[in-house]
């Protein structure tokens, strides 16, 4: 099979950040310049994929980036994987849109991931919609989309498929995997699903398994897309997605990325109409007039331009699925086999996977050493804080 | 003026707390007994109420309960004041219904509130919907709900309405002025508006002014109810209220209420069904299946059947323009002329008021001792953890 253009992706970042941050400052520093995503189909029906809840998947293609060479040895690769929003796209400026990748500051020649020396790997996840067979793809046996007939799979599933791919790239052995939030449930399922080919993992924010008030958040953010009468039981046509309710749910979530006291220090009670107070009589539209309001109403509608409110659904499920111990006795005994070095970083204002989880994560791993990211920003951290990143995988990786 | 009956009130408890925990056990600890929630007028066209915003209000009935009597002197009355969904009925059995008020524990004779030395009063605040006028009363110009045509009002104006009852009721001196949450909010206006009749106060998990985080989880359960269709601008009938929205709402505020770790004590990853794994294929509703899922929406039902809509977002409208400091210079100029002694609640566990805030409150207070509430329970401990605040208070009022 012969890797093809993507050919509808859209790229952004997955917050605001990575054009926005300056890169750590070195002379060497260049950069990856312009990058392509590629597409590789990993499953046919000769050779479909089981899911972990059952069902299979006759056709899945793959969207993926690779930055720097494999080296002779075939020991140098290594896996990002990407959090709810992400892309295939970690690095380098998009061939087509000119953006920048989300983890562009920590990837390339000179930086924390080295491509002169690493031979690196991000795929868009199954189920999402960024190029990778999803619920927003067409279904073969209908020429319509998926929408809610795509089977359910977990994170589990998205491992198996990157795995189907790094075979086909001829990658037999990863150097590291390493991802947040998300993408850090998917470096703790690979080294348990294939602790024989896995050298090392960095797993950021993120905790053994889905916690209850992070299962509840995302349980918010579903019901706020399904009872959107726009949804329409999941058959939207993709220009008229249910924006009030996707968009609803990315403002809730937003909130639960960043932390009280950073939002306290962007927005504080910073109103529309520079300062003014409220007018009287009954309020029209009932939203408060402050700049914070704005702001989730603006990351909403951005979230509506780039990304598919069903693929929202499934991947947030696939996320409260997250529990390493599942189907392998209890977590502590899943993680007590893993026995590669592991770096895990947690974030101290953290509030929707907490340090304390974190550090629950790294105790339960035999070989792992704790890291903290000291941030006012919470969650988000590990797509804003890139200088304390940087120093932490750079020392891991060398 | 003569008191009434109230003629259509519904008594829940704020949470589900007062029910179900035990009262601090003593032997003289008989409870109130029976109480009524009675109703006066402290507005007429003749002396109309002029709101904070502009705009008036020529009828205002104030909803209220009494629980011990005012002493010769007139100096034993205590407010107390409630959040967002509660009510006047904060202690004794409802007449009507049987059920406990919100702070029953902490309010008869013998508790922390003794009524055989305090006369308590509890009153709906202005806006509400247990049986003060609000949003949901019928406009006497039109005979119909005022719905969206109430006017704007602010926690200022659920003062002046509370100090329109009192003078009714000839309390001319506070001993103390107590309440958490949006009744914190509604204790530090008293102190700023009438220092000379308030002799002490007790806000609790509240800060001088409604911080960004807390204004974006208000905006996004006004988005909630305002996008439901069954919301129909703000008109619905009484018994159709738009039930997704305000269910909705409830739960993203109910996470905030709580904290992580006690959600994941009480939940953890249980299931509906014994803990089975998710069925293969699409999943039909796209709820997770897990029991915080249950948990938040029946949470939301409950809410929905003993709350209005419009009063929801009207409350946290008011919420949201909580600044001590508004027209009062800055919040450390007003809150640095309230010199009576402060008793300053904070809970470890709080995420939507952190204690960070709180304490920044006291400090600004020249005459505040500073208290932790420590708990898992977040921002709700001041409902469920009487023990702690009824020391608290004990000490304070004696």
């Amino acid at each position: 099979m012969r890797p093809t253009e993507a050919p509808t992706l859209r790229h952004e970042t997955w917050g605001e950040h990575a054009a926005l941050i300056a890169r750590p400052g070195e002379a060497r520093d260049r950069g990856l310049g312009r990058v392509a995503t590629r597409i590789l189909d990993v499953a046919t029906p000769a050779d479909p994929l089981e899911l972990d809840l059952g069902g299979r998947l006759e056709r899945v293609a793959v969207a993926y980036e690779e930055y720097g060479r494999p080296n002779a040895a075939g020991d140098n690769t290594v896996l990002v994987c990407h959090a709810l929003t992400g892309s295939a796209h970690a690095a380098g400026v998009g061939e087509r849109d000119g953006e920048l990748g989300w983890w562009d500051p920590l990837i390339g020649p000179g930086r924390a991931i080295d491509t002169d020396r690493f031979h690196v790997v991000c795929s868009n996840v199954l189920g999402g919609c960024y190029g990778t067979t999803g619920p927003s793809s067409l279904d073969p046996a209908t020429g319509r989309p998926y929408a809610t007939r795509f089977p359910r799979y977990t994170v589990r599933d998205m491992v198996a498929v990157q795995k189907r791919l790094l075979d086909r790239l001829g990658v037999r052995s990863l150097r590291a995997v390493v991802g947040g939030s998300m993408g850090g449930m998917q470096v703790l399922e690979w080294a348990a699903s294939f602790p024989e080919m896995v050298r090392s993992i960095v797993p950021i924010g993120v905790g053994a398994r889905h916690s209850a008030w992070a299962i509840g958040l995302n349980e918010v953010a579903r019901r706020a897309i399904t009872s959107d009468p726009a949804w329409r039981g999941g058959d939207y046509r993709p220009d008229e997605q249910p924006a009030a309710g996707l968009g609803l749910a990315r403002a809730v979530a937003m909130l639960s990325y960043r932390a009280h006291g950073s939002v306290e220090a962007r927005f504080g009670r910073e109103r529309f109409d520079n300062g003014a107070r409220p007018t009287p009589g009954a309020p029209e539209s009932f939203c408060s007039g402050f700049q914070i309001a704005s702001y989730l109403a603006y990351q909403g509608e951005k979230l509506v331009r780039r990304f598919d409110a069903n693929t929202y659904l499934y991947l947030t499920l696939a996320m409260d699925e997250h529990d390493v111990g599942a189907g392998r006795g209890e977590a502590e005994a899943a993680l007590g086999r893993i026995e590669m070095p592991a770096l895990v970083i947690g974030i101290d204002t953290d509030v929707l996977y907490p340090e304390g989880e974190v550090r629950e994560l790294a105790a339960m791993l035999p070989n792992a050493t704790y890291a903290r990211i000291a941030s006012p920003h919470g969650h988000d951290a590990f797509l804003i804080e890139f200088d304390q990143v940087s120093r932490l995988l750079t020392k891991f990786l060398t």
